[in-house]
């Protein structure tokens, strides 16, 4: 599918340096120890579109907070709508609970409930009380619209699939650009799709990890600025991709070993936000933009063994928490040029074809300015 | 499946009086011209629970803001959470965007999914360019738990059993009790369901109408107030009826045909609550409580004509919108007093009887009060 | 000012019983240990309203969660804002850091920045670095209202008021009815002002107390619900008092000893919503209704020795969840029907009379309801 | 007190274009028709702190938007709260009613109870019939902390500066830099105070203005960026000015001719911290960080004659929206830009030396990456 033969580098690779903060060993979500990710791509059939039957260019991507029973095991969690024109299902009761008890899945809009049903399919397989003698499960979905690319109206990402992703997460390299969900996305009139980054604290101040992994499908190409350069109105004109409208989405999904609960990893992820603004967005009223934050340093008990436990709680202060909120904001900025970075051409329904962010072109640009 | 032959009667038809306002003809969320109402019922098996193989008790319910295309023609909304432990799709755009632009379904907890995706096939058949040549679509679905009574693990309410809802859809007389959505639900430890009722202003305040229909599925016994008499703590013996734990919830829909725009709806959802209290709730941590209010008197196109439409505002100030809220407060009262009435015997897995509220001495408690 | 001689009860002092949680040993805000609550009044002059000279019907009620300085040791809290329409101050910082770090105020409505600028010359003189060398000071304001009987237009309850009402406050028995901020206040038609109640749970879940505080100016009378019984529609033409419109509002505060965060408080206070609904409330347009929560068991240090602390994390499950909502119910009900119980009559501005709430026919239509 | 002699420009001044969108005629807020701005500037004393003495380094910024009387004629609006670190006042109740009824002021943390009482003033000045015959007003005021050269706990700005600011107010030029609430402040370690700017929509789309005014004390200085380049990074060690640590704020006020209602203000607003976010901002712990936007298109009267209007209603679709946004982050991009450029070094409490940002090493490094 991926029209360019040879590896396309990360950010980093080409000298590219955003931000201030080191990044982890990895730069990649799964910095954060013991977080998982898994991808399940779908790529079938060429040409005209058949709705309902192809060409199919999509997939699933799951987050796992940790490797253990997430439903037994429940991490603190919370959202930011940057702008809530998306269709993500869970959030209600991640606001009112503060906690995620599934691995969290990304997808192609209209596949947001065959993918969900997929989660359940996993929570009841792992926990056969579910339902029976012990509360029902909360699956949390996000999406963006492939709609370019891919036969949405098949809904080609299914139950299965989740199980499937769920079943390959490993906390180890993340695979970027046209995988999973990010398959069919475009990025600021390139191909987009799944980018990752992390930022690490010095060790005087806990060593935090903060890791970001983006599903990116936002974005005019005019708009795109990399390290403040704007890339994108010098390359205005370069083989033009998508509809010109943004009916685009970015989910960024932050991860952290720092010891917060939801209503400081809610701040967090209105860093995200920053981040995002950094590479040019402006939340076009058609993006579903979402930022979702999550601890894997704490874990609420399914059926704690007393009703109140002792739990770490970083009290935001000094120059720490602002550390924390500077690392969500870089590492956010960094998964978004990776996803442009890493994601190829591809060509999708009706011949459309998704070209990639063109590098030669990109690393002159930011040579000139001094970026590099 | 029910176990009384004679129809159980209304509220209103025994005498009992809830509020102030009158209703309207029907005390239905139908007396709001245009809403319309439709319930797949799915009942199935009898015994020992086989997980994914029934027995069934449960199924779906739709609400309808008017009778013509939703997708092109949306209609103002917005969602009161009293509890968000609950598991509903949709509400990050209906915050972000105020409006509704499928029918509202209700089902069971795990069903969330398999319905909504129903939600999709029907908005992609009578919109054919959805995801292809215009944006994508969000399917609002709300849940209670039916797990005491059904196979919840099974889903057996699925795609096909929404878009037979929708099909079936009325605006007349609404079924309760036993119906829908409401199949196996127990309220305040009895058996609950679908309970619907209205209330219309005085002609002179413009003659609006607020309607609501409520999937009831909370609380304990102990905690059932009608019409202020404790009639649950006088009744507590009686026939004991679900597991003693409140693994419940509940939903209301609020319909009314003032203008009303999201910001404004949202006041009405949260009366909505403070009906459910009269009742008796508490909102227990495991009741997923949500109001969700709309106005079918404006109506916002999908494709505008001119970017500025003229619309109707009804400017929240006097006796007018106290009263709105008052008929908001009452017609969920008296919504879920109609459940509990309508709701027969049935029983479901495992030989649990969920027991219907016993009329007889109920009737006698509040002739007692004086509320008869 | 009060024209009635003998010291009205206290609803259990005649026998009503509220509820089924036992309350605490003063059935007080103040049971929660270490809760402290100060009142000034401010009662002058009589006859015509001069605006900005009298009469004076006002008055500060303070709250401390405990004993200490409060900037240094700041409690967790969350705000419910069952209806906005009102002009409290403080509110944005309390919703980002989850905590209260001066005494809370209530005062009448014009007089929020002068009580205001109160609790700022409290926190200053108590910690001089304020705004020098250390951050500033978030002060925490809720007002109703006063001014069918009072001058509000003079602001009379000024800055050495809140002081004085701080110096004044102790963790004893509380005075209810006609004083502080609930000097000038109307409930239900009848004359409110200041209530207080408590719940305790049982020992073996914890022996945790919930307390409310209510500042009671709410309500039209036809709508006052006492243990379910429709007093006010049935004293509806009893003295009438007040404007007949409403524009009231009222103000629940609730304290725990029980360790929750800001998000477990927000919920705790989304209940007091329901106790105000218990005694008729429909959270009419013009009333500001809030309800704040806060727990003294856990305090988060201004400056904390090491960045992560431990802390007491009560998980929100089981039985003990639900008897906590239960307590924030049943304490505010209880809280309302005590400020109209204890509140005399009295004369305002332009000979306003507010009339209190008449025991001899409220007691006799309880008993002939079978409440008593 | 500015030590410079010669007038600072404005950044377009220079040949700076920030953004793509063309700017209204004066560049500023102003530029949408009938909005006014304010200023009291206070400046007095010298040499060291004598808390509640001086030196004052402060003042009252104030904006009106149109010039009737807003009580009887309010506008919609709406805030974004990016980081509630902040003490502003009247938020509650523009959350629930959607309206702004006072001018908006702008002022030093310690001073908003004051300030918001001169709010109140004016309000009962021209409408004697508040709190007495009609409902009671909500005053909106704002603030950033200028402790680093003002004597905060002084409250210098008082009432009758905020009346005086609404007196001057005038539609016409804005003052920017050291003048009213930004007299004191600090941005990214350089001099802040107010900066305003405006983008213009083109006339096939309406033609609207979305003009914005900044209070700006945000940001460290190695996080300064101006039109992507890293400016504060290359300016580290020039003059360090404030103490290091962020205890800034900054409040964004965003005005617009286009006819939106608070839901669409809302996301307006959001845009606002994207803009925040090209200059370099993370959002700071302990920034509070605020966007309030109003459309004075649309106007909704104290006392309606009709309960319902007939309002325009701008459907949130296609390009128009999508420039609107893209307006809001531009103009708030360039108001902080101009706040920077436009303030000049001065002195303050204990020798505090606030120096500007230096233009002409400023114009080199935006030279040198091809900016200019």
């Amino acid at each position: 599918m991926d029209s360019e033969a040879v590896r396309r580098p990360r950010a980093r690779e080409i000298g590219l340096v955003l931000g201030e903060l080191p990044p982890g060993p990895r730069n990649a979500i799964t910095d954060v120890p013991d977080v998982r990710v898994g991808h399940v791509t779908l790529v079938g059939g060429e040409g005209r579109l058949v709705p309902g039957r192809g060409p199919i260019r999509t997939g699933v991507t799951v987050i796992l907070p940790h490797g253990d029973n997430l439903f037994r095991q429940k991490v603190p969690g919370a959202l930011f709508v940057l702008n809530g024109f998306g269709k993500p299902t869970g959030v209600a009761q991640l606001d009112e609970l503060g906690v995620i008890e599934t691995p969290i899945a990304l997808t192609s809009t209209l596949s947001v409930p065959r993918v969900a049903d997929g989660l359940l399919e996993h929570a009841i397989q792992t926990n056969p009380d579910i339902g029976i003698t012990t509360s029902t499960v909360n699956p949390l979905v996000f999406e963006c619209s492939d709609a370019w690319l891919n036969d949405m109206q098949g809904r080609h990402a299914r139950a299965e699939h989740a199980l499937e992703a769920i079943r390959q997460a490993s906390s180890g390299a993340v695979e970027e650009g046209n995988v999973g969900a990010g398959t069919g996305m475009l990025l600021f009139g390139f191909k987009g799709g799944i980018g990752t980054a992390s930022r690490r604290l010095p060790s005087e101040l806990g060593g935090y990890t903060v890791g970001a992994l983006v599903l990116g499908n936002f974005g005019r190409r005019e708009q795109l600025t990399i390290a403040g350069v704007p890339v994108g109105r010098l390359l205005r004109d370069w083989r033009p991709t998508g509809s010109g409208e943004e009916r685009g989405s970015v989910i960024v999904v932050l991860a952290t070993d720092a010891p917060l609960l939801d209503r400081a990893l809610r701040r967090l992820a209105r860093r995200g936000a920053l981040g995002l603004a950094r590479t040019g967005s402006i939340a076009g009223h058609g993006s579903g933009d979402f930022v979702l934050a999550f601890s894997n340093a704490i874990r609420i008990p399914h059926e704690p063994p007393e009703p109140v436990l002792q739990l770490p709680y970083l009290v935001e202060s000094g120059r720490l928490i602002d550390l924390l909120f500077q690392a969500a904001v870089e590492a956010t900025e960094e998964a978004v040029v990776n996803a442009l970075f890493r994601a190829g051409t591809i060509v999708g329904r009706d011949g459309h074809t998704a070209h990639a962010l063109p590098l030669e072109e990109t690393l002159g640009l930011l040579r000139r300015a001094g970026r590099l």
